[in-house]
């Protein structure tokens, strides 16, 4: 009977071990994996983009300095400033979702390309917070990933990447359309 | 006795058990929590914004692009570069905690908003090292919380919220003062 | 007997609970240790700048926004964007290792100081995706850390330090060489 306790001990600790190794294992190293983001939203961003003097009825972009010479065909130094319409579903009629703000410097000598600092502000009763995106935007790409570098309110402290996809590019409206798929792995 | 022994060992174990058990919850998921930052410094940051021609004297911050007409009445488009004093005391006559640098362009069409990068250098008793603070700023926010996304030196691999709030803006001497109140959540 | 059964559980739990701890607190707090970087990459970048209006053969970068007169006398408030040669060895004829796209703007107006937003594009069989780096360059210092912020691909999730050293400058061909020194600490 005595020996029956210490067995019933044993099994008891094996269990409780058991589950605190799990625990910590998950726990720490925060457990990040690529396919198990801890929160992920997919949105749409939606750009005018004001053209040299005219602007678009609606222009949500404009170009703050100019492309330089000599540094290959793809707009190189040119800088947008933009204040865009997010939305969850595709389309430019839904309600916002959040605002994205910030800016896009081109920044490719012999190939399209980007930097893109955007701005995520929700303020939704789905979300309150921003998130701030950050990394380089190759064209040649069909998506392109980027990293999320911070967070505040409900994204407090986040981190993660953000597929970018472009849905559509109207040249007549000088609109385009991207899908963000926003896959964050740090949430607290 | 026997039994003693078997019960002591038992004690023993679901004592370590506990404590290895809090270790790791506290040490992994690295107890973030909101109202627990490894580290804090509310800071003052003054700056004193060129004008047009004319330099206010010692100006610290001044335009590098245009507003861009069409967008709104909140300056879209304009951006600033700085090189601004920080102190510990709110007096711009106090020593020197920390030089902020770096740039924010006016990105709101329908509202007061700017994407706001500063970077905050130390160099004293106190701290060595940087600060890399990047994210949207809402005019409209009594207090706004920018994420800190990175440091360096005393903050190596630093992460935290900084939250804004103006104290003071003087038209007349082009000066304003920000209440820099920085929490970090991650500290090594 | 059963005494030594008692002991036997013991020293096999004492042992489990040992490998359990260390497990843990290596796992947890992410076992961050600066010297102990879970990456580094050694790479030499390559800036050739264009000068005015007359483009040196080759320019790598250029000005988009002019200095700002009577802040001091360090270029303040000019903007560089750049597309800049990366490679593992220091000579500029070796290999492409990365692509290292993005700006610097002049923000220092008593002392040489820029801040640097470095993206760094790898693509070959040694390393896919992108590294985000953002900071603080003071030129006072020989060499500078700067946060590396976020990163994609096979630098999914990452963050780190980079180590900016001047190798080169040469005034008559435009041209400047620094190395890198990119030391990560969160790798997943």
């Amino acid at each position: 009977m005595r020996r029956l306790t210490a067995e019933k001990f044993s099994l008891f600790f094996f269990l409780l071990l058991l589950f605190v190794f799990s625990y910590s294992v998950l726990a720490a190293g925060k457990s990040i994996r690529r396919n198990k983001p801890c929160n992920r939203l997919v949105l749409h961003l939606h750009e005018i983009i004001r053209q040299g003097n005219y602007t678009f009825p609606n222009a949500t972009s404009a170009a703050v300095t100019k492309r330089v010479p000599g540094l290959g065909s793809f707009q190189f130094g040119e800088m947008y400033v933009f204040d865009n319409l997010v939305t969850r579903d595709a389309n430019p009629h839904s309600p916002q979702a959040a605002r994205a703000r910030g800016f896009y410097v081109y920044d490719g000598k012999d190939s399209g390309n980007d930097l893109y600092m955007i701005t995520l502000s929700f303020n939704s009763t789905e979300y309150t917070g921003t998130l701030t995106i950050l990394g380089t935007n190759n064209h040649s790409l069909k998506t392109r990933d980027l990293p999320v570098v911070g967070g505040t309110g409900d994204f407090f402290m986040a981190r993660g990447v953000t597929t970018l996809e472009v849905d559509v590019i109207d040249f007549t409206t000088s609109y385009f359309r991207l899908k963000m798929d926003i896959k964050l792995y740090e949430c607290y």
